[in-house]
């Protein structure tokens, strides 16, 4: 399959003027297509006030013939001028040929007619911080990341670890209650490590006081663990990582907390207590809805005026030490039967949280149907990301029993199928959406991508895609040294500082360097995407500014060299020429130069 | 292209237990799927309170290798319970074969991941009226139907015309004032000819006073207009109606009305009248919104509580008499710029109407938004069934300048593109929103299909496919008879009651043969849908209950004969045997046997 001959348009700056509108405002859209495709007119349609308008668009001589980012002077260019008139609004362009008539969507061009539902989409709604769209995240979960100093005292619900020795327990008794120590002054030490992989922002998983290693029970919204630091510790760490120029974004839960927490407590201990309302308990009975079915995570209820203003007024409170919130379960969140607050809430909270914090929802199959509607910034793109990677470069060997759930253990999809999801996905968001998810290759909650891949190589492949593809990369830390991990529990591995058989110095180079290249190359974080080329081994995509074209090429496995039809410039594992060469595994970055 | 060893599920009652389940009910779910597919297991995914839940389904042995329907007995049946835990829930199939995983969704099987948005839908709100899902909608523009006395006086603005003779003006100036003079006593005396073509709902377009021929630019909405004959007609009509076991149905404007409209009138008069709030207002200019810019048609603001109220108390006055309403440019309804009240209103005058009333919104281009929301019923749905229907069955020497204002004409396709049309459409809403859907060939806004197809054999075909595919055929008056219309205005033909000449009557006979056998036949209305087979000229499907199967198959063009895989009784200009032939174009339907 190739995609060199397709028209297109994404939602980058090359092809959009501004990707954040305001109401009413005029937006210039650019599509291009290659003269070869017999294009002979083009229309826009956009969705305004639910009803479609048809836009004629014109041939854009400055840009037509040009090299545009140094690629396709064989383009014609064409551009309209349109209106985004409601918050969202929805687009396509209708391609007149003397072939017939086409639609290209976010989904790719089209010979006949679908839903809106792929449109690309203009969107109104608060822009998220501007430095989120140059982030690279660096996840830690507290317990397993560095401890500043001896084993603290222990409540009695811990299994107290040793960090170098005793191995994680993957599941069964102990697997929440092992505890390595961790703590906040542990990661400060550790800052420069981060930062010389290329990471900005640390994203921490709870650090509220709670019953668990993992705090997803949170006791209190209130006060950080004690064991981790305390207060203190938190505003030890944000401060240093702010003079670094580097952000803090935390874990909440906004679905439950924890059953000792002190709005549970209080309702589940006087039935008249205006907690009470907080949480879905049933007036017969006196039991009460969690998470799945977890007693030690009641769920609120986001009907409770209540839960509204203390919710407010915790996401509010750590803003400062904290540049936002990461957002546990947020796809459940609100949603129990016949209840969906989830929209209004999450549009709520992100309002009170202002113009410069992060809002990024959990969700691990399909968020599209939360995002653009002035609530969460991005997802954890498990669905659009995580899952076609993994599909594609899981190791033969690999045997595990699902998928984040999804019965039947990890599929092996070829190059195109891969392809074909990221584009589904892609295009049920807008591109603010798109490229403010986190693209992860793992996490907590998660297998970890060395033990998916089964060998170094592939997983620098994975590490490839996640470096230049849109979308945030989010590292699970520990992966930068080839960690290992067959589910989520097992990947939180107590960080190997100290045993240096299990550092693969190899692996912690490519992430330097891969995410060095997103940090140094503008079109890897700002650029549009093209795809040019797909077949079961082999992807091929251009990111593309006005300025310049990087062309990307990730192989599986061997293949027959790919002309680029433009002289490029190797910038990472590639030579000077217009050939991709046919060796495999390989991940190669060129600049197109004409 | 071939469908039959697709793996099916559909909304139908042959695959779900319950089209109406009650909220937290159980439901069991079936699938079909050929033994040479070689699936190895299947997971229903339900999405519950916004998270996946993996059901494993088994094989019902009941059904399998049993002939269900008369067809398929090398299918594997596996059937799973699951529940319906939210007003709707979403479900999908996960099929483990030996070559991979695949997915099951209602835009069929898929081998990488896609959204939730093609997932099959469990809908728990408020059932549809059950009269709904056996009706066939005659639609009829009052002026031009039948005029049951001499021509009334008739106010200034109105343009008398000779009801056979005055051809009617397409477009410019006198054609929203010609007047042909249409009344509903007109209706009420030729409804032997309605009921004759199997119709049993009669949907008027506005009745209500107005400065129009069409009347959407209502002056009132208290009373009947009275050259129409007033309340008193429409009662009769209604009455006649009833006493024959049909249905009438309404039209009226939820996004605007007439500037001329009492609510209006005084909004515009005062600017401290209460019905200020009724429409948009520019404080500063006294300019006010308007449908499409159209100033005669000021937009009402759903924003108001007034608005609410008094179109409350609109929709419900005139039940009795009508039996629900064709709710006009329902799309644009309480959308304007940062406004979006639509799945609220439409939601709330529902619930008003009533268990027993139906509410169908217009929507020209993509519905499925607006759908499953406790709503609108369903839409007219021009953009899943009459463009692609169009498209495939369009005259070759068809010269029109748009569709519904797509531009570019209507476009050619073949049958490929016309069933992803079909499903691409159908996987986007409810199995219950697509059968309480109007399948339409024409309207008052559109050509006729007649002049579409360019004869009598390519209109009968779209009929075939009206009169047999899943949702609620509507036909406009006039079509029954082979009338012509290059545009909306110039479709609303005076009926030839007096015009032998301009009634063909093979036409009308083949109405009268193929709703009549969609009257005689559940399966053509209740049945579920399977595609079995496509090309370019040829459609094949089955509609299928438990109890049997009737294959339809529909050609623009001959072709290779084809094998029925069963023997087959003839039903509709079909041989009893097991082959397809290939004469084309035909439409044949038959009975499978065994």
């Amino acid at each position: 399959m190739r995609f060199v001959g397709e028209p297109h348009h994404d939602g980058s700056a090359l092809y959009v003027s501004s990707r954040e509108p305001a109401l009413g405002s005029r937006v210039t859209l650019w599509l291009r297509a290659p003269r070869a495709a017999g294009i002979t007119g083009v229309h826009v349609r956009t969705v305004c006030d639910g009803e479609p308008r048809y836009t004629e668009a014109r041939v854009d001589e400055s840009r037509t013939g040009a090299r545009v980012g140094g690629y396709g002077a064989d383009d014609v260019w064409w551009h309209a001028e349109v209106t985004a008139v409601n918050p969202v609004t929805p687009y396509r362009f209708l391609l007149h040929t003397g072939r017939g008539q086409f639609w290209l969507t976010a989904a790719g061009p089209v010979a006949h007619d679908v839903t809106d539902a792929g449109d690309f989409r203009l969107v109104c709604h608060q822009a998220p911080p501007s430095w989120m769209s140059d982030a690279i995240v660096y996840q830690i979960f507290p317990d397993r990341f560095e401890r500043s100093g001896p084993m603290p005292d222990l409540p009695d619900w811990a299994l107290p670890r040793d960090w170098d020795r005793d191995p994680v327990i993957p599941s069964g008794p102990g697997t929440a209650q092992q505890f390595y120590g961790g703590d906040l002054d542990g990661i400060t030490r550790r800052l420069d490590h981060i930062q010389g992989l290329g990471a900005d922002t640390v994203y921490l998983t709870p650090i509220f006081p709670a019953r668990s290693n993992h705090r997803y029970d949170a006791a209190s919204f209130e006060h950080v663990d004690p064991l981790l630091g305390g207060d203190e510790a938190l505003h030890r760490l944000a401060g240093a990582l702010h003079a670094r120029g580097m952000r803090l974004l935390g874990d909440i839960t906004t679905n439950h907390c924890g059953d000792a927490h002190e709005w549970f407590t209080a309702a589940v201990s006087d039935v008249n207590a205006l907690e009470r309302e907080m949480f879905y308990f049933d007036p017969h009975t006196g039991d009460y809805e969690s998470w799945w079915g977890v007693k030690s995570l009641p769920k609120l209820n986001w009907g409770s005026e209540l839960v509204r203003s203390s919710m407010r007024a915790v996401l509010k409170k750590w803003l400062g030490p904290l540049d936002g919130w990461r957002v546990d379960v947020a796809n459940m969140t609100g949603r129990l039967g016949r209840d969906d607050h989830n929209h209004e809430v999450a549009a709520m909270l992100r309002e009170q949280l202002g113009a410069q914090a992060a809002f990024i929802a959990e969700h691990n199959h399909d968020a599209s149907h939360d995002l653009d509607r002035d609530g969460w910034h991005g997802t954890m793109n498990y669905g659009g990301f995580t899952r076609p990677v993994w599909a594609w470069l899981r190791g033969p060997e690999l045997d595990l029993p699902h998928f984040l759930g999804v019965p039947g253990g990890v599929p092996e999809r070829d190059g195109l199928d891969t392809v074909a999801t990221f584009r589904a996905f892609a295009s049920h968001m807008s591109w603010r959406s798109l490229t403010h998810s986190w693209q992860l290759l793992d996490s907590h909650d998660s297998p970890r991508i060395r033990t998916v891949t089964g060998s170094r190589e592939r997983h620098l492949l994975a590490l490839g895609l996640q470096a230049t593809l849109p979308g945030t990369p989010m590292v699970f830390a520990g992966s930068e040294f080839g960690l290992t991990g067959i589910n989520g529990e097992h990947s939180r591995t107590p960080m190997p500082w100290n045993r240096p058989h299990d550092q693969d110095l190899d692996t912690l180079a490519a992430y330097r360097d891969l995410l060095g290249l997103r940090r140094a190359e503008p079109a890897l974080r700002h650029g549009g995407l093209r795809w040019l080329h797909a077949d079961a081994d082999c992807l091929v995509f251009a990111r593309e500014t006005y300025e310049e074209s990087l062309l990307v090429c990730v192989r599986r496995a061997p293949g027959p060299a790919l002309s680029m039809g433009a002289q490029a410039q190797g910038v990472y594992n590639a030579p000077d020429g217009d050939v991709i060469p046919g060796d495999g595994p390989s991940l190669s970055v060129w600049r197109i130069t004409r």
